[in-house]
């Protein structure tokens, strides 16, 4: 059994890959090689990378795509995506192109409240905690101006600071829960630097209050909310319904009506609405880590906020009224285009300035056209041929590579595999009685 | 304003480059040049990067690197994370160590079954469907043999076809809810193609059935859940209260009161829940990407299960009973080993490789742990010296790799900003000061 190990983080980079190596993957020299064919030349530009995060061993490749021909709010962009997973980026350039021929996204951004919370207990009366906090708000606020003196000048800063009761839901529990704006930050540094110093100025004023005598106040845990149902983004495509004419044989009305009933589905059964979320969030986090984004929370936001009303479901929305064909999707989305890796990571860089420099509105609106193309061309996918039909092809495409197949064998499978379903297996048949039939 | 293409996914890589680079950038050169410094020298290998999907352009860099000392039912691991967020790999590595001198984590899966959906409208009788439904439960799975063969050699298959009325939620809606095992793969690629089978199968035998004459079934869509209730793992730390003794000058029974202080914080309140499950994704997220998982698909089922109750919770768990502090979480998680990326990825072998070639439940226990070390270390840390202690001195180290500090100074002002917080401006300042001083 391998043994473990003090002080790991203290070696070189090659020290780590050494003891790893030894430890868990026999010392085969194939295998660290591996991990260094991954490294830039260029060593200062690896270091960076490397500095992100601790323990670092290599790079971990996601590829960084391009889907053309997005018109959202009458400009045109080409929308940057790091994602895994194949189909997203031509399914989102396929949207793009659909709509660029019928007026293209609108979108508007309903909010950027961001939140965040001091959780502390007190055994005392509630109403003296009332009469102490009204006290103790300005000061609040006082004790972080080192802090939101530059916040304010972009724009920002701590909108409201509030006492909240929560002996309900747990005894003794209350909050300060307060409220801000963080102009193009994303602001969890912001956020909890300020929320840290009320903690600490809450607890000054308590030891010193009269009014607080013989009460305790022990303070849990002070940090910012990923719940952010007020940092809600809006994004539309809509059409009358005639422009929907003849997609794979049907009438505009019936292509409306089929995509209508997917919606109620997702609306109506969290199984479904799950998927059709997860389908949402595939072109989201693709923009999200593109650009030096934090998808965790996003995705954290996103979901909590799906499940707002006590049913998980779904994002979109879809309705045909007056001729009028709309889709549309609103989401959470706390995002940052200054501050964290967006200043650091050079493709973080780069995607920033395909999409022209945006501020952190512009990017909430890009990231939601983003999820919305992507619904919109999985619903069209799954109530016309199904989603497999995609997804096979470039699955196909997988294992192919992975056996090594020339470009004729390529040819020859793809023609074979359109009348049948590819497993992996029936693929690896086909492979082998095709070379088998070639070498004879 | 820039012009639409068309045909741009049928351009090179380099034809690709060149448009966004005229269209959106300027034309600058040296940002062509920055996404080609980002290619591997070995062209066959790029080309299988490229390929994964469509339009890609370079490959997007995320920090790979490793925690070590999970002790993991007995077992001693390493685990690989792929991540950009600073911080969570040495929180993990901090958890694992600490976890590794009371008794490592302990695991068990719950089970692992997949779920999937063919979604139909249905105008007629129910009782005359579930008659026909009847007859069409075997025939769904003779059409479906020529799939499934394989998958039942491996252990897996299809476990239960349901009809489901769901007339109550929407109108004349029903399914046919099939529940699926895949044995190592995440199986969505089989659970699709099963469903779109069942589909063709139920329109094909409905229109021969005198049974169902005179009403009609409109298939909308057929597609597998990311929800898995029932594909759930739970993985624990226990310890005696005792040897919880002396973390930041507390007792043992002060630091686990505060522990599950914390946990009953993220129970009753959705806004600290949301970025207490944020935390625990950040170590699960990592596992997932790392070992060629799709993480959207983890996200939505999380995110989904935390709010299944009615009300979005926490997915950790804490309590002490009989002087055992125990810390544990129930979590659904749909993963392979097999199928998709993991034979693909050379990275994502590596990860493989280093976890021990490990099956899909094991692959769910580790990422579990993962998920759970990280929410430890998030709470150790909140409840005593506050989470921005961590994040500050990475923040700041970023900072002074953006400013280009030279080591003698990242030293200095690291001193410097033990006093104080360190934002980007007061950073800049106490930098440029110092340098003014050097260069007198």
């Amino acid at each position: 059994m391998p043994q473990a190990i003090a002080g790991f983080s203290k070696l070189s980079k090659d020290a780590k890959i050494e003891w790893v190596s030894k430890t868990f993957t026999q010392d085969k020299p194939e295998i660290k090689a591996l991990l260094k064919q991954y490294w830039l030349e260029d060593q200062s530009l690896q270091q960076l990378h490397d500095e992100f995060i601790e323990n670092t061993l290599s790079n971990f490749f996601l590829p960084l795509g391009v889907a053309p021909n997005f018109l959202i709010n009458e400009q045109l962009y080409a929308i940057p995506m790091a994602i895994e997973e194949s189909s997203v980026v031509a399914a989102a350039a396929k949207a793009a192109k659909f709509w660029l021929d019928r007026g293209g996204f609108k979108t508007e951004v309903l909010g950027t409240e961001k939140i965040g919370q001091v959780h502390f207990f007190y055994d005392g009366d509630t109403e003296k905690l009332q009469h102490f906090f009204e006290k103790l708000e300005p000061i609040l606020r006082k004790d972080c101006a080192a802090l939101t003196d530059n916040m304010e000048k972009r724009g920002g800063g701590i909108s409201k600071i509030e006492l909240r009761d929560k002996n309900s839901d747990l005894q003794h529990y209350y909050q300060i829960h307060a409220v801000f704006e963080t102009a193009n930050a994303m602001g969890a540094n912001f956020i909890n630097s300020c929320l840290e110093q009320f903690a600490k100025s809450l607890q000054r004023e308590a030891a010193q209050s009269s009014l607080l005598a013989g009460s305790s106040i022990e303070v849990v845990m002070s940090i910012l909310s990923n719940y952010v149902p007020q940092c809600v983004v809006k994004a539309t495509v809509s059409c009358p319904v005639a422009e929907l004419e003849g997609i794979e044989g049907a009438s505009g009305e019936e292509f409306a009506k089929k995509m209508i009933q997917a919606v109620q589905i997702a609306k109506a059964e969290p199984h479904r609405a799950v998927t059709h979320n997860k389908g949402i969030m595939n072109g989201i986090d693709a923009v999200v880590i593109a650009t030096g984004n934090d998808f965790r929370a996003v995705e954290a936001g996103v979901h909590a906020y799906a499940a707002k009303d006590g049913m998980y479901s779904s994002l979109t929305h879809a309705s045909l009224q007056d001729g009028i064909f709309s889709f549309w999707i609103e989401v959470p989305l706390a995002l940052g285009t200054v501050g964290g890796l967006t200043n650091l990571h050079p493709l973080v860089k780069w995607s920033l300035e395909v999409l022209q420099r945006p501020s952190a509105k512009q990017l909430m609106e890009i990231v939601a056209v983003a999820g919305l193309a992507q619904n919109f061309a999985a619903l069209h996918a799954l109530v016309t041929s199904g989603i497999q039909k995609g997804h096979m092809k470039m699955h196909l495409m997988n294992i192919l590579n992975q056996l090594g197949a020339t470009p004729s064998e390529k040819e020859q499978l793809i023609q074979e595999f359109k009348q049948q379903t590819a497993t992996h297996s029936n693929v690896v048949q086909a492979f082998e009685k095709l070379r088998a039939a070639s070498t004879k």
